[in-house]
């Protein structure tokens, strides 16, 4: 009831008298009222006026599910949202909500996170109401060693919807961090529950620092505030976030993955640059050639032998 | 304390003195009794003669995890044990548990299922106390795709156990069926939960069919009870599965998957046949050639073109 109230209030730029609203949703004016209430408790700036009526001044800052629903207009991604003041990990309820059966789509965002997951282990700072941090759902039809292109999938995603909402140029540090400047910006998860040969669902998680101050941000890391110097709508790029990951999962599913890494590409940070490279077992050091068909980094070192990393850490040389 | 009063009995083949019992476990001979009492119901067969003490005649035919655990001699194999009377899934119990970070060699055991499951979906039947229905949590440090070589070291063990256990020579029909002569006797299933390139843990499910009778095995299976004509003795099966795949990991950690491999053939029923293959997207028949090296099947058809398979039903011809 509180969406569509919230929904006659946007439409209309000025007031919108209790009584039309009332009517329509078929409640009691004093129902309204309670329900005005509370979403004013959640931080929206609704004036009333007496014979005049309610007036939405502003939004709060925060990602309620009918925030980040409200005209998102895609078929499947983020249709359903479960929502967190603060929780543990998005990443563990979103995996957790996978074994449970919940639809691809579904996701999971917090407004702070106590234990952020960052790849092999490493936590992700996770500061309140300052950046988004987003778990989704999906369950392709893959193997589990193809999982990888949806890490190269949602860093290009994340990129175009930078470009689109916030005309930033961002790049791609192999395998997954979003990069603005020397600086990251966010990074990229992907989990999978899988069968040997068949992938039940992967989880995409993701973090991205957008209304950090200098002080709520790790050493090597930027922010998009930091960088444009004002505050970005947090709800609006979630959902270009979500719109970009969508296009780009159909046009995967249409035409393959060549279309996604030729994307990535463009975008990206690494190739042709010297790198080191360290990998569970070995280190190695040379430059960075391409990317493999399944999203693994070619690497031709100084004897002319080229090897193909598939996890690892990168550190570009100057 | 039922665990080390079944002890005592266990170790003597005569009678025990209840005074001996309590004063050795530091209880009142009240308390033993109750102890006794409670073991009784779980279908221990305990006489009690005055004068001359309790005796232990029989076990019931149960896979509680302090019988699992006794005499097993693992490193961490079974070292937990989840017992289920009626479990939905061991497999769905198994991934929860891992996620909540269970130790590797955690397993959890079910005398029946109601939703137990097979490969790609399917259901295994899981009439109770008939069967073996086992899922065993280890956390190899291994890429996603390297995660089948458990699958084939899983059917090696097996086979190893009904050899050693019950004189019995099974094969493997690849990728994960058990079968005895031409019928199915068990199957195995392994997921895994992972980042793209890391595996956090991986779930072995094990479905076994033991002293099912005809009317309580589907079509084109078997039993060993069916095959042996007589009852076998499930725990100490049960646990010799154990022993074996740790053996097994042990061998695999310290000499790769070769020698994993090589056993593997040795149990085959498909390489060397004529088969078709059933595989999401097409389908291929010709003879099965050989394993690669992560487990895969080779396969030659008419035309001489060897494709290798990584997931897919086999049906072998004649």
């Amino acid at each position: 009831m509180q969406e569509r109230i919230l929904d006659f209030l946007k439409r209309k730029q000025g007031y919108v008298s209790g009584d039309t609203i009332a009517s329509r949703l078929g409640i009691t004016r004093q129902g309204l009222w309670k329900h005005i209430q509370e979403l004013k408790e959640l931080g929206y700036d609704i004036v009333a006026v007496p014979h005049l009526g309610y007036r939405l001044e502003s939004l709060p800052d925060r990602l309620f599910p009918f925030e980040v629903s409200h005209n998102l207009n895609t078929k499947f991604v983020g249709k359903r949202a479960h929502y967190f003041d603060t929780a543990t990990s998005t990443m563990e309820i979103a995996m957790d909500l996978g074994l449970k059966g919940a639809p691809a789509g579904s996701v999971v965002i917090a407004e702070s996170q106590t234990k952020g997951k960052g790849r092999l282990g490493r936590i992700w700072f996770s500061p309140k109401y300052k950046g988004i941090y987003l778990s989704l759902i999906l369950r392709p039809t893959l193997l589990p060693s193809e999982a990888s292109i949806f890490t190269l999938l949602s860093a290009v995603s994340i990129c175009e919807a930078l470009k689109n909402f916030a005309a930033i140029d961002a790049q791609i540090k192999w395998p997954n961090d979003i990069f603005l400047g020397q600086k990251k910006l966010g990074g990229i998860l992907t989990e999978l529950n899988a069968e040997t040969d068949k992938i039940n669902f992967i989880v995409i998680g993701i973090g991205l620092n957008v209304n950090n101050d200098k002080k709520s941000l790790i050493s090597g890391s930027t922010s998009l505030k930091e960088h444009k110097k004002e505050s970005v709508d947090r709800a609006g790029l979630l959902k270009e976030v979500l719109r970009r990951i969508e296009a780009n999962y159909f046009l995967l599913e249409k035409k393959g993955s060549g279309v996604i890494l030729d994307k990535w590409r463009e975008h990206n940070l690494t190739l042709g640059r010297r790198v080191k490279v360290y990998c569970q077992k070995k280190h190695l050091e040379g430059e960075a050639l391409g990317l493999d068909r399944d999203g693994g980094l070619l690497v031709r070192n100084d004897g002319g032998l080229i090897e193909k990393v598939l996890a690892g850490d990168v550190v570009h040389c100057r």
